[in-house]
């Protein structure tokens, strides 16, 4: 019923309030093909209440990974999308369900992916929104708009399994070849880290207020997929720049215990 | 017969040898409703033989504006496309003729976009694709795949005809919306300088070898379409990089003056 694509996917649920969206989550996963989900942070789990609602899908719950942060349920994703609502202020990458259901079962057989959801009030952050290569919103009625957490999972997880139906028959749209890797969403955070950290020694970001300059920063990277190699660059050239700031200072301050 | 989007196209022609290519060329871009034609630094234009194979195609060909350097026929386009046979050593995003048609249409509603070819013999140098934001790649019989340069044009300048008639009827697929409009090639160009003379600066790239190097990093900035205000921001570290060397190399030659 599965196959090791299946394997590569996972959803991620941050910080759910009710343990019965947990349960339902996990069977919707399972029905599709799907095993991996991930919890982070969740209010109240384990729980009889996900038990209960997950009903032939106790495998997939037992088997969920539950950690701290998002970082640590992403970290090794060459592809994360996030469900939003429409209408952020800096608008990211869009697709629609099918469209992530098609790349998502493409990059797969490459590596892992991931495809978050936030929380049943609220959603996403906008900081957990900027970790993401792309941002899926389902169409819904305007006048009732408000899916229920373990029915979205339900249409992105269907949505899958046609992107690996319509692969079987030929059908799924063709995908750009590269010549090398994405660089994973560890390596990347681990950039806007190293990226914040020296344009605030340049004196180019106010160390208390960076966020416009970097949100947009870190939709730039993210919209691009760095690949490994790229990644490498990007990184030495920070590297380079805090090294010449270091000397540089090191000698400034030589001179002046000189005079 | 022409509409306001297509006077936005222009075909760019390199250091075409036959100005009967020319004049072929000027045929195929009427035929389609398309009229500004690029020559950028022929081998013989005006002549004779162009205006014979133009036809009734004199007019573009009388309109065709004659430059000196690729940069010149490209600076002000949002949109640079470059013909190219497949198996260059770094891929570069690839579209099919169709895919180009469509983008080409597509982004001409919002600014000036370009589609370039190359000589008769070698088509277009590693240097010049590499100002490119995508290749396209015509299909060809692989035991006999060099294309007439007139008849690439044909094809590329009938998708781009075929891509108004899908839109009429609805059926040009959706692109992404943005909220800034692209940087042009010009400010492109402009960055890749400052930031090639920046890494040179920090001793970063050896100011004699810079290729590989740079033209990964052209890679990533061309297939990420830059807007206008990331560009800016970009600029602005380079900027303030710059600053940050040229004024602690102050600091140290008057350190030093003291010594």
């Amino acid at each position: 019923m599965s196959t090791p694509i299946f394997d590569n996917i996972r959803v991620v649920l941050v910080n759910t309030s009710h343990p019965g969206n947990i349960g339902g989550a996990a069977r919707a996963l399972k029905n599709m093909g799907l095993s991996r989900l991930y919890l982070v942070a969740p209010k109240e789990f384990p729980a009889d209440k996900a038990v209960w609602r997950a009903a032939g899908a106790q495998d997939v719950l037992e088997q969920a990974v539950v950690v701290d942060t998002l970082d640590e349920a992403i970290g090794d994703c060459g592809l994360v999308v996030g469900t939003s609502a429409r209408g952020r202020r800096i608008p990211w990458p869009l697709v629609n369900p099918r469209e992530c259901g098609e790349r998502v079962w493409h990059e797969a057989q490459q590596h892992d992916v991931a495809v978050i959801f936030g929380r049943e009030d609220r959603g996403l952050t906008n900081e957990e929104l900027h970790k993401c290569n792309y941002h899926v919103h389902i169409p819904s009625n305007e006048e009732y708009s408000s899916l229920n957490l373990a029915a979205a999972v339900q249409v992105l997880a269907y949505e899958v399994r046609m992107a690996s139906i319509a692969e079987k028959e030929g059908k799924l749209p063709k995908f750009e070849d590269w010549d090398m890797p994405p660089a994973n969403r560890d390596a990347q955070e681990r950039y806007f880290e190293h990226l914040q950290e020296t344009l605030e020694k340049l004196g180019f970001l106010e160390p208390g207020n960076p966020r416009q300059t970097m949100t947009r920063l870190r939709r730039l990277y993210n919209r691009v997929r760095l690949d490994q190699m790229e990644l490498s660059i990007l990184r030495g050239v920070l590297t380079a720049t805090q090294n010449y700031i270091f000397h540089t200072d090191k000698k400034l301050k030589d001179a002046e215990d000189r005079d």
